[in-house]
């Protein structure tokens, strides 16, 4: 970053994307977010900290003041600076930074590291620039048509996973591990979604029979998500090609062609695209 | 609900969806079905039921009496009572109530939990309402198409899982824990399903390398019943979407939704679908 | 079946399937190839074998009978023997009924129930009638249609099975139960595949992070074959819809739509449909 | 193979696949290959290289001066030597013999035993050829084109096997097996991608309860890959098969072979493709 450069100037290498100070910026920060997240994992392993926790102690106290500098930046930077805050960037910014001063006065300082983890969801604003934002704009589209049929489809699951979990229950017992229903819905659920973790297994031949029927289900049940989504994407792929058909002024009837010059129906010709 | 209304005033509110009353008649019975399901969960958790089991008890016998009051309701009120009774509603709104009056007579009440739990299938009746609707016609349309498909593919798994589990059964015998031809068959599926609980897993070499083609089987086979679902619902997608597709004549844009009538881009009014 | 009836009118009931006694003459033969099958399977569960073994073992020699009797009858009303004989559905028919027979001079029959279990496969032929052909055909069409993608894509499998076992066999060794490369391919098809046992494991941190790469590799291939069949059979779909396709005979292009009367690219008329 | 041919038939036997003895040459060769990795495979299982172990020695070598010469042969035959020694292939080939002779100077030879493997690669030169090249083509086009939505799901993905892991590690703690971050981010990939080890797996409720809501996830994520591919290829399908269709004037049939000359129903000639 340039030395004392002016407000507009450093509101722009902050903001913007478009030039190579400001890129410089972006990949900075995206190198400190990185590796502010390795530090957290890595920390987390006993042997580690035990032999390198006072280094990642310090690497967490100095990430910590760089995004501190950065949020001040930030909120200095932005017009609207309640607006800022209340973003949900501004509120992930912020999230970033308050666990480390917390853990000077929280004792359980466990619950910290989670939300200190949430910090790799800030790589989402520097990698929402560039040449994914089209593809991810196409994936969450596809997925947000999708969503009443997903929703259906998790109810049935859940219900699904209820008579089934009752059943096994039943039918199984404590003895088998299936000690009362939301352990048998515990089970259901590995099994269904073909996870199959084998902690609770059916022991009896009527529950081994129920479990396989459960399995087949799960079988061909996970074939409704992927045919929702699928189904949903080839819609948003056609639905850009949709884009270029052209109706009839006459006949009031669709052709899909791009280079179509004639209706199919009526043979009317199509006036020179706007 | 407001007090003494008329009988067909009554019937309304119980049979329609469409005015304030008969709406919060509709939520508050979802959310009695939903919380008497949870007690039955609960009330399977030993511990919970060893401190609250007294407080279930009563909960229980508070929704029955709600539920059977609904149900003389809705026996009232519905013109052709044999029709309502023997309908799919009306069994599945008996069986809410029966189990809990059945536990006073029953000693093994064991199994009327599996039946109490059936309570959730009523939920069906209050979101069969409202925009969910048509997606649930959408996805059953797509898996009534491909049944045909869907009972081959079943006829072929069948005849795998004999097939592979018999071969099992020969090439591992009892002291791998392949102690029967059905036992064979239930690992077939967990192995097929892709589940993999691990509670029988094949030991000799042979076993293992037969046991790897099977798994390279069942990972090809799952892209079957994807598939037919999918292209089903691809086709289904295509035949709605032309159907919805307007195009305005004054920007030549597409607009998609059904129940548009001015182009969302330039505003201009559509004429009325011919 | 009627009795005595002409050698003619006996070749009708066994080979067609269009009147009343053939139907019969199928659904006989259908439960008769169930029961077997279903017996075979019983009788390789020890506590049942041992209880009911004598009734199995009667019931067996009872359907072997039947069969017999009905290959017999089958090759008398074939005009060419040989030819049947030598058939697909010939020796299926004829492994039916040999392992039976050969019970008595073996000793050891075990591998006997293996041909036995085969019987299912005689169901084909009883379902191959009806409308379940079309969608067979329509099933296979699009698998043939897709094998030469399919193999490339178990070739890939191969391969990166055999590097990956071959890799966590360096990494994690015997100790770890990766005794040797076949063994550790033997988990890399497990894991890949998402089956996902649990009977071998990686322990060590290397082996566990290779592990991670392998599982979400398996993860992202398994789309490739679904993908493989699901754009096979949209095809297999469009196929259907394409032979209503129209060519302009004066520009040569190509029109989708059925009920399309004009050349969209030139105007020109199109014949009427052939 | 020919006795002492030119260098210039040499060249066409080894280069090229169009006629008998380079046929037989690739096909010698893929022999040798497979042959070649059989035995690395074989030689690690302890109990066969005790018996067979000098076999494979002598094997391992007799193979490895066989693609010593071929590797001679080819710097010799190849125009530009240096760019066939840093090729794709001429690293490959490369590797196929280095690690042998380095097990002479090398002791521990066991890394040597991954380098030996990646001698499977060598079998994409002899697949490359023939029908194999155009699927392989569409395939990889089709991974190519979602490329970038691909990077996005992978992207996701991690991020969510970060927050999952971090969670699970505080919720389940070491004495469940979550001993840290890394750890947990291993089950979080065993569970997401559904292979379901068991090896590590929750104890407590909520480690339950959370682990469920993962695997519903999990569950409902792979739906995306699947339809990334999926749509890529029926997007890449449809743009072959119309350039494939021909229609015939004369029966107005659709023909898709790309080579077809003559209508396959009524045999009228094509007119040359304009």
């Amino acid at each position: 970053m340039s030395l004392f450069p002016s407000k507009s100037r450093l509101a722009h290498i902050v903001f913007e994307h478009d030039d190579k100070s400001s890129k410089t910026f972006d990949v900075v920060l995206l190198i400190a977010i990185l590796l502010s997240v390795i530090i957290v994992i890595l920390d987390s392993v006993a042997e580690l900290r035990y032999n390198y926790g006072h280094i990642f102690y310090a690497l967490e106290w100095a990430f910590t003041i760089v995004f501190t500098v950065e949020y001040a930046l930030r909120l200095w930077l932005s017009k609207r600076k309640i607006g800022y805050v209340l973003s949900f960037y501004g509120l992930v910014d912020l999230l970033a930074i308050v666990p480390t001063y917390l853990s000077l006065v929280v004792l359980n300082t466990q619950f910290l590291v989670v939300i200190r983890s949430l910090r790799l969801l800030r790589v989402i604003r520097v990698l929402k620039l560039g040449r994914f934002l089209k593809d991810a704009e196409f994936l969450s589209e596809a997925l947000r048509a999708s969503r009443a049929k997903i929703q259906i489809f998790i109810g049935s699951m859940v219900t699904i996973v209820l008579i089934a979990g009752t059943v096994m229950y039943i039918v199984e017992g404590p003895e088998s591990g299936f000690t009362s229903i939301p352990m048998s819905m515990y089970w259901a659920i590995v099994t269904l979604t073909t996870v199959g973790f084998g902690d609770i297994t059916p022991v009896t031949s009527i529950g081994k029979f129920i479990a396989s029927l459960i399995m087949l289900m799960g079988y061909g049940i996970i074939a409704v998500p992927t045919g929702i989504v699928t189904s949903e994407m080839t819609q948003a792929n056609n639905r850009r090609k949709l884009a270029k058909a052209r109706m009839c002024h006459n006949c009031d009837k669709l052709t899909f062609e791009i280079d179509a010059a004639y209706c199919k129906y009526c043979g009317d010709k199509f006036p020179e695209k706007k």
